[in-house]
């Protein structure tokens, strides 16, 4: 990426997540842990026979497995979403590597492209340091996008909507300024800061775990996480955390949507090679972007990533749907990539009901975000009264059907 | 009502709402207060002109009041709204007060009619003792509501929709059973059971405010809440948190919707005498029942509530959209009334901008439950969607312009 040349990146260790983490610290939210005895119990209930029906797991025996989720809400990280652990950090790493310090970078600035959570991200972090912020939008950018981004008091540069258009404006504003690129997800000061949420976690539930084996609640003799899952998009909060957790024995897996190839991942590590290009409309929008060439590093190696799963678009909006109705927590769609893996994906229900026993998991699942609006959700949720007219037809799977009868109240 | 009628009611008094908490506290969550920058911030904005267009205060400088909000989220409340605190205390009190104790409360069971909240959590309460309990519910309830009770192993029983078709049949399971009614609202033991949530919130503002005295946070001089802010239908949870903070300085409001003549409280009380009757279909469908007679006594009474104030639907969509999209929370429209008068009923803000001056107020915002769905949420922001097109014609006020110009990000 060409920002931070004069030094050598910082290796992608656990101990430098560490060294993440007390940086980022006092700009983020420490955001909650939460757990929800219906999504754990509905998690840890066989899917029904029909649920399988049009899916590859059709007329097979569905799977047992036990889980306890932990839900790490991200979404309720400052600008709604985890972004801010990877802006801050790079950040504040670029301001101890440039000679003349602070000073320096407030004459020069920063810069990006992205119209979405990075770019909100970046002018927080901007706006803390006094750095002039720039963020290169597609001037396509819905207006509330542009006047969120504006009012965090970054200078907004727009430009065409395809990469190369936007690369070339990013290009412009680096000479016209001597700005820093700050990128959205390939970098490694990226990848450590956005790996502290997973330090974080591992810590909550320890004390979550303690403070309820010390009430005596009923089976909770267990001491961590066994397993962790996180949504992939471009890959830097993946592969952030797997790098958090490498040695400490906890799992870590991957969650994508399948719609239009955006299993990106999943391909590429089958396919034993990085998938560079992907055109993809998934409701879960963050998720739409290829793996970055440094998390395809750690995400394709089996000592960082236990396995990459992904789900329907249905998958999600029925986990979406769980997890506004009954946790009463607001999330983005690809918050739930995840959780809806946990749900309704029989090879992973599989392997965890092989791998967990009785005992079952622990497992960490990250919420990355919750921006989004009613009248996103509306648009979301419109489709899937059609698919439901569609189903009753007999023309799709009946995926939702199990929540209604496991789980009612 | 009829029930317990061998022993005196309880009186209505802040010592009667402690002896409840410890009743309830161990069947109950103790649900977070939660604070919210960008929600403070834009209630301690003015309003714009344009604003107040169409609007009773049309063409008057908009007041400039300071608010902190701490929001009591009983949207996390077992069963997803506050109902459970009445519901408990009144099956605990009723064991009680019952010759025989559990035992005999078992043969004979409990009964109420409702189809709402208010059933959940009388089903809930049921179950955990092992009482049956019966809910008469309107047979043109929706599905979900229907499995929802069922699935807490309460007995439904079908009635008409009209009150005198459902108290027929409430009164023939009381004849073939000998079971006791629990009525939603307008009692004693319900009253003092609901007020339990103010001592909750007066105890963990002072934590919090105390908390951020040590870290040093700018401004926290204060030692608790100057007021508290609750939405009233059948006024079992306003009266019970009047109650609560009877005698403690602390100000109690009531919210209302106006839309129909919802606000029926607000109206006895500038009428002098109780609005019986109320037929609206206001989107807060929590507050469409007017008061229950207990509940008149202390709401119409100066010395427990310090005034009613009622918004319109569009306040309550412009309040729901802020507190789904910014704090991320899920809430029903009937929970975020008090906050509507917060943000845009100017006879309230002018109010808090006289008696709280430039230190402002505290106040506690009560969030009362969050069960919606996707697709009843979709339909509400529909709604606005057309009303917009209309106020593009000046048809309407245009309440929702201060959000995205004051507090975008």
């Amino acid at each position: 990426m060409g920002s931070h040349s004069n030094h050598p990146a910082l290796e992608l260790t656990r101990e430098n997540v560490i060294a993440a983490h007390a940086l980022v610290k006092p700009h983020i939210h420490y955001t909650p842990v939460q757990t929800n005895t219906t999504l754990s119990t509905l998690a840890s209930t066989p899917q029904t026979p029909d649920a399988l029906k049009g899916t590859p797991w059709e007329g097979q025996e569905p799977a047992k497995p036990n889980f306890k989720l932990f839900f790490k809400c991200e979404n309720f990280q400052r600008i709604g979403a985890f972004k801010v652990r990877g802006a801050f950090h790079a950040v504040k790493r670029l301001i101890e590597r440039t000679e003349g310090g602070l000073e320096e970078v407030r004459k020069k600035g920063i810069v990006t492209h992205s119209s979405g959570n990075h770019a909100q991200a970046l002018a927080l972090a901007g706006k803390t340091f006094s750095i002039p912020a720039h963020i290169v939008m597609p001037s396509i950018s819905t207006p509330s996008k542009i006047a969120g981004t504006k009012s965090q008091g970054a200078i907004v540069h727009f430009s065409g909507s395809t990469s190369h258009e936007r690369e070339a404006v990013v290009a412009d504003v680096i000479k016209d300024t001597g700005a820093t690129l700050v990128p959205p997800y390939d970098h490694v000061d990226i990848i450590l800061g956005q790996g502290t949420m997973a330090l974080e976690t591992t810590s909550q539930v320890a004390e979550l775990l303690s403070a309820n084996a010390e009430l005596g609640v009923h089976g909770e003799s267990k001491k961590g996480l066994d397993a962790f899952i996180a949504p992939c998009g471009g890959g830097g909060m993946l592969a952030g955390n797997a790098v958090a957790l490498h040695g400490t024995g906890i799992r870590v897996f991957g969650a994508e949507p399948s719609f239009e190839g955006a299993d990106d991942a999943r391909r590429g590590v089958e396919a034993g090679s990085r998938v560079t290009s992907v055109k993809t409309l998934t409701i879960a929008d963050g998720l739409r972007t290829p793996l970055g060439v440094t998390n395809w590093k750690i995400i394709s190696d089996p000592k960082y990533i236990a396995g990459l799963y992904a789900v329907t678009e249905q998958n999600i909006r029925d986990a979406m749907k769980l997890v506004l109705e009954r946790m009463k927590c607001f999330v983005e769609p690809s918050a739930v990539v995840g959780l809806a893996v946990i749900l309704f994906n029989e090879d992973f229900r599989r392997m965890v009901e092989k791998e967990g026993g009785s005992e079952g998991w622990n497992i960490g699942v990250v919420f990355s975000g919750g921006n989004t609006t009613v009248e996103a959700i509306s648009k979301i949720f419109e489709v899937k009264t059609q698919e439901k007219a569609e189903r009753a037809e007999g023309k799709v799977g009946e995926d939702g059907e199990r929540v209604a009868e496991n789980v009612a109240g």
